[in-house]
């Protein structure tokens, strides 16, 4: 928090105050955090306080980082500040701001930091902690993490985790540097470069990124949000180089082919429907699927205006989601090539139910136990959507609203259909619909599996 | 077809002749169709014929049967009669007709006796073939099939189905009876009976149920709709005094205590937002859920008028689908509770990977193997609606209209939400639309993987 400070005092904002003594708050409930776990040192860290030590550290994140929000008055109510704040750390990007430029700076750049830092929790979470989780096939990518060599056992999670996150801040910078060139403020172009790195999503400026009219910082953006959808142990490669091992991954492949092509494809449909010209069509067509793809959630141009039929492709792949060790949320796209491979392999299971069918990626055998894995993680998810599509219908909102906002959540993407469109906000669903939709934001994030354990009572039984 | 001459004759309709042509042509063609097969009688029949005869099948009756619609010019369309067909021989009951009750009767009984053919075929299907083919955990009711022993091996299949033909036959006598009791016309009580028991659906009315302003009525139909619902095998051991073996089904279990249980809450919603008494909110309640759930379809009351959570509800329950080894479509009850079952055991292998924890369902153990492809179909559903709802957007209908009439057809229920809603019909689908649904009906029916199989080069290549 008290990073914000230099910007809040530079604007010269009346938030200095309240920033300082926000920081002071948090310091203050680390350190008593921080003295009670000290206590129980001796005791080793089993398993489940893994999912325990996940879940509550966000929850805690999200409830210390209301309070710039609350104590500058930029966002009074506390569900609404709890709703930013969670959408912020999950880089969800939803936001209850009806005039987000009216914010002061300090308070924005806040905003702009809970994506950054959530986006640095989820990188230790998939190289870290999900894998020893067990979590839904999240070990079919770790294997291929840099600095883990198939010699040595042990993977050296710490410095992997920080090459990922040098990365992570190299990919930040060079995307600031670019904006600024491309002539946003200095202000802007860090903000946006700190929301895009994290599939967040949170822009300072009401229309997002439709309020900067260059084609320069679209295509800018487009390539850094894309990037941020990359497994970013294939970019650590790239980096250095092995530009082979890039194209061996089967997901990138699908990541970077099907994103081009569904580009292309809508990209026809928008010049035919609109008087866009050739480029603009193009142009918005792979920035808003990049955008949804990538869970990022910028807004260009309102992809729910052109024809249902768009409308309801652009809901769709609100479930596909980027690549795992990226920063994006969602299913992500290894489990859909999984899910995909396995549909097709029982259809030959039935005609010969003897045969050995292994299922391949990226050329290795994947258990049956993964496979069962992922295919239980997909039906969990279709069961929180349409559980959750139900709930917010009864909390009041219409139909299209309701699968959308629900879609988005889980997600973590940020703009739906309906009425919480591209160029809507969240402020208008009911008081309970936030904390659900809050709670769904967290559940996506940590990968469903991580949060719906605790609500099982096997799980406190022998704790 | 030359069933409904009594009716064209006792009626003195014209259609008398067209239903006579309509006969031969279809004795003709069945004729030509024996004489090819009788020529490779010396080949043993082996799986991969199974997948085709049993799609093959089904789409030659559909074709064959336009022919009493087309002769008489009841339904001068190919498509349209097409359409109508394949709703009834796949006991779906979706209708292009915008007044039915213009129809001649010969026709009207025509078009009721394709779902009672479909539903008598549904029987075969689930007791006989699916197992064998090994669709989709077919195999988990089939071992309790009444005269199958576990000491004989080779079930009898034969004396099975005529087993549950019968009690089809009983049932839909017994309905028929009680609804002339009611008050209905014979014809009426035997075109409902047919398609109740089929859990089809088409109504002699254009108001479907509705029509009969008969309390009575509607809850024999419900309690007809739900004994079609349930699994015949379990019917058939209430008929013999066996009732413990019917309480200690698990799906039974399931399917009549949460069919009761949503029935009120969603009666009490009802009565709160309109004002209809509580008898008949109860029963507006219970027939609309019944219905789905059985994959009838039959319409008392628009259930998409009330409210929009209740139709968000009402969409949601057009993917539970009745019991296995009944003439319901969609998903199946059984289904549900084993992806249920092993999403909780998917939380504990998370906890413990190394215990053993096996699935149970009706006190036995279910195989990995069976799990497996219950996700699986659940998958293979889920996308098939998924691409289904983006291609029906793509022919022209709005985004409810898609979403429901995808998922009305595939759950082979009948009337779905938005423009095909239980009190519309499909007249104003776009041609591609028409073929398209008859398609998922089809897929739908045959439990997807029959269907889906025919597509895999795999399934070609050997052949």
């Amino acid at each position: 928090m008290a990073i914000c400070l230099p910007f809040s005092i530079y604007y010269k904002e009346d938030t200095t105050l309240s920033i300082i003594i926000s920081s002071c708050i948090t310091i203050l409930i680390g350190g008593i955090l921080l003295l009670f776990i000290r206590e129980r040192e001796d005791k080793e860290l089993k398993k489940r306080d893994g999912y325990l030590i996940v879940t509550f550290g966000w929850l805690a994140m999200s409830f210390t980082g209301t309070i710039p929000y609350l104590l500058s008055g930029a966002i009074p109510e506390f569900t609404d500040a709890f709703f930013e704040t969670m959408s912020g750390y999950t880089t969800t990007g939803a936001s209850i701001l009806t005039d987000i430029e009216s914010l002061p700076r300090g308070i924005l750049f806040w905003r702009s930091l809970t994506q950054w830092i959530g986006g640095m929790g989820i990188i230790v979470l998939t190289v870290a902690i999900l894998p020893i989780l067990g979590i839904g096939g999240m070990q079919l990518f770790v294997a291929e993490a840099p600095g883990i060599s198939p010699d040595k056992l042990k993977p050296r999670i710490r410095e992997t985790a920080i090459r990922l996150w040098m990365i992570y801040l190299t990919l930040t910078g060079a995307e600031m540097v670019l904006l600024k060139l491309g002539g946003m403020s200095f202000f802007d172009a860090i903000n946006h470069s700190l929301t895009t790195m994290a599939t967040g999503g949170f822009s300072t400026k009401n229309a997002s990124i439709a309020h900067f009219n260059s084609p320069f910082i679209h295509y800018v953006i487009v390539i850094f949000m894309f990037l941020a959808g990359t497994n970013f142990t294939l970019t650590y490669f790239g980096l250095h180089g092995q530009v082979k091992k890039i194209w061996k991954n089967e997901e990138f492949r699908f990541y970077s082919i099907s994103t081009l092509i569904i580009s292309v494809l809508v990209g026809i449909v928008i010049y035919q429907v609109t008087d866009y010209n050739i480029e603009n069509s193009f142009r918005s067509s792979i920035f808003s699927i990049v955008s949804i793809v990538s869970t990022t959630g910028y807004v260009t141009v309102d992809y729910t205006s052109w024809n249902p039929q768009l409308t309801m492709g652009f809901f769709m792949l609100m479930f596909i989601g980027a690549s795992a060790g990226s920063t994006a949320g969602g299913v992500k796209i290894v489990r859909h090539v999984i899910l995909v491979k396995n549909s097709f392999l029982e259809l030959k299971r039935l005609i010969h139910p003897n045969a050995v069918l292994p299922l391949r990626f990226n050329r290795k055998v994947v258990t049956k136990d993964i496979t069962f894995n992922v295919l239980a993680f997909m039906i969990i998810y279709i069961m929180v959507f349409a559980v959750g599509s139900v709930v917010m219908s009864y909390l009041g909102v219409d139909f299209m609203t309701a699968v959308g906002s629900v879609a988005t959540s889980v997600g973590n993407i940020g703009p739906g259909i309906g009425t919480v469109g591209p160029v809507n906000n969240f402020a208008h669903i009911p008081l309970m619909g936030k904390w659900f939709l809050s709670f769904l934001m967290l559940l996506g994030r940590l990968e469903l599996f991580t949060v719906l354990i605790l609500f099982t009572p096997y799980f406190w039984r022998k704790y």
